[in-house]
């Protein structure tokens, strides 16, 4: 049997029985955007790590290294905002090409740079080592919250509301525009969706910091496969209404000049590492008043159901399944 | 200019201005074997990272998968250690070449975990993903400390006493043997020194706890090249004395059989995992008391000097200028 014959997810079961060694002071372990465990103090210290691999999660000859710096941590600080914490201290580790260039490593050290101050996260150090052939980059980042303000996968119930802090499709359509090397008068906008995403981190905290969220994610995989994850953890369903799917106006004008499937690249291709959460119904107007009057988005999209499994609500009214499926670095 | 051009501390040197972006809370950036902070309670928070990648930091076809996947956490909790601090929480990331077999990775795993429950820490989670075509593992720690107990490189003083805590160059003779393919007929002991180190935390926690130890870092570059490091962060020199540096008989036997020259592979090739540290003169009986009645060991093997360079007072009695080499990744 090979990894591609399990898939991420398979191998993540496989490996993660054993892993608790101490729980007296965990809160969470594996199978969340982050772990969470006490410290001595009142609050509780968020750990995640990610990995970007040459050729795997990006190509040297179309991301700007500032950019690929960026994105680096950028998807490490929307993992802690996704619990609600604020990200405070990070380590990078790199495997460079013996023949990279100085001044492109120089890029992607003042791109970390950049959205460490963005975020006030401090870089403390890492490792440093050759590679054979691909670049590699691995980021650790621990952030901080009140325990009571964590949010996790597993607290969705049937009738909460489903919700996004921003658009979603538009890094979708930035990776298309990049495979397909085509012209378009908002490139540049859609390349940065993918190239250079913003963490939600105030929004994570608002949502958090509200005690009405009942979990919360973010969109890292694509808006089908990481509610899949909310309703695996709470062992639910979910409908989702396409219409209130919160597109922009120029990924929707990519899709309808190249004739794509907007469906696909808004539901099922992900990185746009917007916020996607879920509310008891009769506090969803509590929540979007906080968290627009912080200059934060909310956008209703379906709601939470007994049913396993994912349906949509499709622009004819129809409802259908739709598969859970996003990114697999495995399958 | 390339990376060769200016090496792996060169490449650190250039990269680490402007990383600091809070300094309010930390008590050591980058520089150091661990990053540390404060959390709200009373106890300093370690954290460190370290990355094994495919045929620079391993070979797939001489490792056993189980001891790569106990060498992978052990590379990290020595880092804990060379601080005096104790080994908490790990996440792992894991960038996997498709074709890999599962039962290979389900040994690193097994590895891993072996190694953890030793020192018991936990795994919390981490990042599995596809490689293009090489195995690489990133480990990222955070351990803790009482503040007043960890240790740096920058604290030794002219006259400190240069020890160890076990003996050096097996590692070396293991990856020689390896390389070599030679018989022998203590090869497995000596390619175990080299495949599972292990790490010294309760030497560490001694040396920590013991509040008389100046300076303290683990051999994972060379006794030669970490021995700079902490003569760099302190702004001193260092004479070692040939005759007292601590190895194996096995180790001598190796070297004698094959003609190896034993100063080479015991202060200039690493990975030991060992101890080097630095003790004021008038201390060094406390802190050998403390830690051999705890079981552990306690080697001087030189001393701090004032004259910056590192000096070896050779068998013969004369005294000559070591270069400070060790491994670089990037020379």
């Amino acid at each position: 049997m090979r990894l591609k014959d399990i898939g991420e997810f398979g191998f993540i079961e496989r490996i993660k029985s054993g892993c608790l060694i101490r729980n007296s002071n965990i809160i969470k372990g594996i199978g969340d955007d982050c772990c969470v465990f006490r410290n001595s103090g009142d609050l509780a210290t968020l750990l995640t790590t990610d990995m970007l691999v040459e050729n795997v999660h990006f190509l040297r000859t179309e991301i700007p290294p500032y950019k690929l710096g960026r994105k680096s941590l950028a998807v490490n600080i929307s993992d802690v905002a996704a619990m609600g914490g604020i990200p405070k201290e990070a380590v990078v580790s790199i495997a460079i090409p013996e023949t990279m260039e100085l001044l492109y490593l120089d890029s992607i050290y003042e791109g970390l740079k950049s959205m460490a101050r963005k975020f006030e996260v401090n870089l403390l150090g890492g490792d440093t080592t050759s590679s054979p052939q691909h670049l590699v980059i691995n980021v650790a980042l621990v952030g901080e919250s009140r325990e009571d303000e964590i949010l996790y996968r597993s607290g969705a119930k049937p009738g909460d509301v489903v919700f996004l802090t921003g658009p979603v499709g538009s890094s979708a359509a930035g990776l298309d525009i990049m495979l397909a090397k085509r012209s378009f008068e908002g490139r540049e906008y859609l390349l940065d969706a993918h190239f250079d995403p913003h963490p939600h981190v105030a929004a994570g905290r608002i949502i958090g910091g509200s005690k009405v969220a009942s979990a919360l994610i973010d969109v890292s995989d694509g808006v089908a496969a990481d509610l899949a994850h909310i309703c695996a953890e709470s062992r639910l369903g979910a409908i989702i209404e396409e219409e209130k799917m919160p597109t922009t106006e120029l990924f929707r004008a990519y899709c309808q000049r190249f004739r794509l499937d907007t469906r696909r690249l808004s539901l099922h291709v992900g990185e746009d590492y917007v916020l996607l959460g879920t509310v008891p119904a009769q506090w969803t107007d509590k929540l979007e008043v906080a968290l627009e009057s912080d200059g934060c988005d909310f956008y209703p999209i379906g709601q939470m159901v007994s049913e396993l499994g994912l349906q949509l609500k499709c622009l004819d009214g129809s409802i259908q399944k739709i598969s859970s499926t996003g990114w697999d670095h495995f399958k």
